[in-house]
Formats: structure tokens, C-alpha cells, sequence
């Protein structure tokens, strides 16, 4: 029963993901789902992402939230567009969330839309949006056995983004395994170390995602 | 739509999570719902608790999990009597897993029942199991933002457990800000500091555990 259930809303949601997937191609948009647990630092990550590249494409952002507007509103301090889709304590966002608030953005003025997810390791992976591609931000002090723990994110994550490396020296995080462990998960993924307190690894990770706007 | 059926599957749910109460209070049981992100430490925790009460009282252990087993294997080590739900890709336990495992349990001999809930910030809270009183874990590492972003988790349980407290240096973490969230959100919630690798705040929060499995 409950299994049933489950296909039927992801057929529901798979359906409207296929028609934001044909509006952002029509558009000349690539949209990147960002995802990872709470704290791990999505948000930052992409200050320093939109900082970046603020001077070589166009980027817009939607930002999913339970309740609040924060990250939203310091997204909004960097200068870009970005729309606040609260779930209402949902703990991911879906395909028609992201269809509904499309009309806002100027899509044929964008080139990479990027999309926030709500913090969560599980349920965010399960749900297409119509996205290009996902990525995952995995901190150094969540620890190095979230990948086999969480298998499907990094499954479907096009990257891992290791991120706050600069607090390896004083965390058991063994970064060889990790690696290891993700690549066996996902032998195409890429890895970037990045530290959004120290500038580590942002270049290698906003040079992939010129590369992958630029089709 | 979307409501209602949430409001069904909730109804099902606190239905056995108040037999679950019931059995549990029947056999003298008293059920700590153990929640938080991945990577906040609860495992931990969890092991530095039943080291430290392992000669006061006797604690059994369910560990909730997407897949693996790593968790109850660490334990297991511990000497304690531990059972796994694998909820195969499942953000959260409910109450009728924990009905299923109880069974297994020589619940008649456990004076705290531990249940480590699946790493999630959100669904978890939303899940009666028939549980005393719910904890949080968050770490310093995941930012001072958390508490109003994720309000539910935090209104939901008795107590929070700051941890990795002896990152607090590397990080921006604002702790009076985190403190007063915690308090507006939850008036009577008991907020611990805690370090497993200094071992910082650990008597403190044992000694609550005692006086709270001592009916």
C-alpha cells in the first residue's frame, strides 16, 4: 500500500519535472539541485559561488526553506535573484514547488538557476525538479561514513563538494576513505575540497560549473 | 489532498505509538527518541553515554538507519544489547518499526531505552514512537542558524546537546545567539555543551539522564 502511494506521488511529481526540464532547455537555462545536510554549508558555499562568478554568467537562485527567509535574504545581499519557496516544514522540495515560482524569474536572462535545497541527506535526492544536475556539500565534520550511509545522494549527485576541509586537522575525518568510498559509489563523481573560510578549492569548483553551463 | 493523507498516515502512526507507550510504561521502560543532522555526533554520544552509565543502569539501544549497520555494530562494542531498523531509504522511524523490534527487546530487564533516530533534521520530529521525551543533537559545526530554521526539532524535545563544543574556536558560531533561539522557541528546553573528544559537558549530560530514568 504504502509503496504504491510512494510511486504515485513521484509519477505526479516525475511528470511536471519533465515539463520544467523542456522550460529550462527552451530558455538556454542550466539549473544545478544543491543539496546536503543542514550546516554544511550550502549557503556560503554559494555566497562565494555567486561572488565569483558575478563578472562571467547570469545566475539566479531559489532557495528552499521550511520556515524561515535567511538564506534567502543573504543571497539576496550578493546582488542576484533569488525567490524563498518555503515548504511549510516538507523536507524537500519538488517539481511543482519549482514550476509555480518559474514565472518569477527572468528565465531567457539566466544562465545557471541554481536551486537550494532544504538541508536533508535523504529525502531531497528522491524528488527530480527538472534539474541538469544535483550536487551534494558534505562537510568535513559530518563525518567520512555518510557516504555509504546515505548512498543515493551521491549517487545522484553529478559532485560531492567536501567542504570546510580548513577543519580537517582537527576531526578523525579520513579523507582517502571518503574519497574512495564515493568513488566506488559513483565512479564518475567529482570531488572538490573547498573551504568557504579560507578560499581552498573554489576555483576548481566554480571553473566545473562554468564548464557545465556553457553546453 | 496532500494534507489529509499526511493527516491519515500521522493518525496510524500515534495510534501504536500510544500502545508503544503503553508497553514501554507497562514494563518499566523509559524510551529517550535520540535525534539530529548527519554528522552531528549522536553515535558519539550515544557511546560516551552507555561508557558512563554502563554501572548505573541498564540501557538498550535501537539504531534507526537508511542501510547500513555501522552504527549498531559501534554499539554493539559498547557491550549493550542493540537492534538495527534498516527503513531502506526512509527518512524517519515511525512507531510501528519500533513496535516490530520490541519483540526482541528483554524489555523487563532495560531501565532506558535508547532509539537513534535516522540523520534528518525534519521528518524525525514529525514522528511519534511512543518515546518519554525526544533530545536533539546539534554541533557547533552546523551553525547558530539551525534552531530557527528548523524550529519543529527543537520545540519537540526536552533537551538540546550542543556538541563539538571544542570546534566552538574555528567557527562563527554565535552561542548566546544559539541560546536564546533554543529558549524563545522553548521556554523550558535544558541546552548541554558537550565534547566527546575532551569529554566537556558529558557528567552533565548524563547525570539528566539518570534523574529522567528514575521515575
Amino acid at each position: 500500500m504504502e509503496i504504491k502511494l510512494m510511486k504515485n506521488i513521484l509519477g505526479a511529481n516525475d511528470e511536471i519535472a519533465a515539463q520544467n526540464r523542456k522550460l529550462f532547455a527552451a530558455r538556454g537555462v542550466v539549473v544545478m539541485n544543491l543539496m546536503g545536510s543542514p550546516g554544511s554549508g550550502k549557503t556560503t558555499l554559494l555566497e562565494q559561488t555567486l561572488t565569483r562568478l558575478a563578472d562571467k554568467i547570469k545566475i539566479a537562485v531559489i532557495e528552499g526553506d521550511l520556515f524561515t527567509a535567511k538564506d534567502a535574504e543573504r543571497i539576496e545581499r550578493a546582488g542576484v535573484d533569488v525567490i524563498q519557496i518555503n515548504t511549510a516544514g516538507g523536507c524537500h522540495l519538488d517539481a511543482p514547488m519549482i514550476q509555480k515560482v518559474c514565472a518569477s524569474l527572468d528565465l531567457p536572462a539566466t544562465d545557471l538557476l541554481i536551486v537550494e535545497n532544504v538541508g536533508n541527506l535523504v529525502c531531497p535526492a528522491e524528488f527530480d525538479i527538472g534539474e541538469n544536475f544535483k550536487a551534494v556539500v558534505l562537510s568535513i565534520t559530518e563525518g567520512d561514513d555518510k557516504p555509504l550511509k546515505y548512498p543515493l545522494i551521491f549517487k545522484e549527485s553529478a559532485a560531492t563538494v567536501l567542504n570546510k576541509i580548513d577543519l580537517l586537522p582537527f576531526t578523525n575525518f579520513n579523507l582517502p576513505a571518503a574519497r574512495e568510498d564515493l568513488t566506488t559509489l559513483h565512479p564518475t563523481i567529482k570531488i572538490f575540497e573547498t573551504s568557504c573560510t579560507n578560499g581552498a578549492g573554489l576555483d576548481a569548483w566554480t571553473a566545473w560549473l562554468l564548464e557545465r553551463t556553457a553546453r
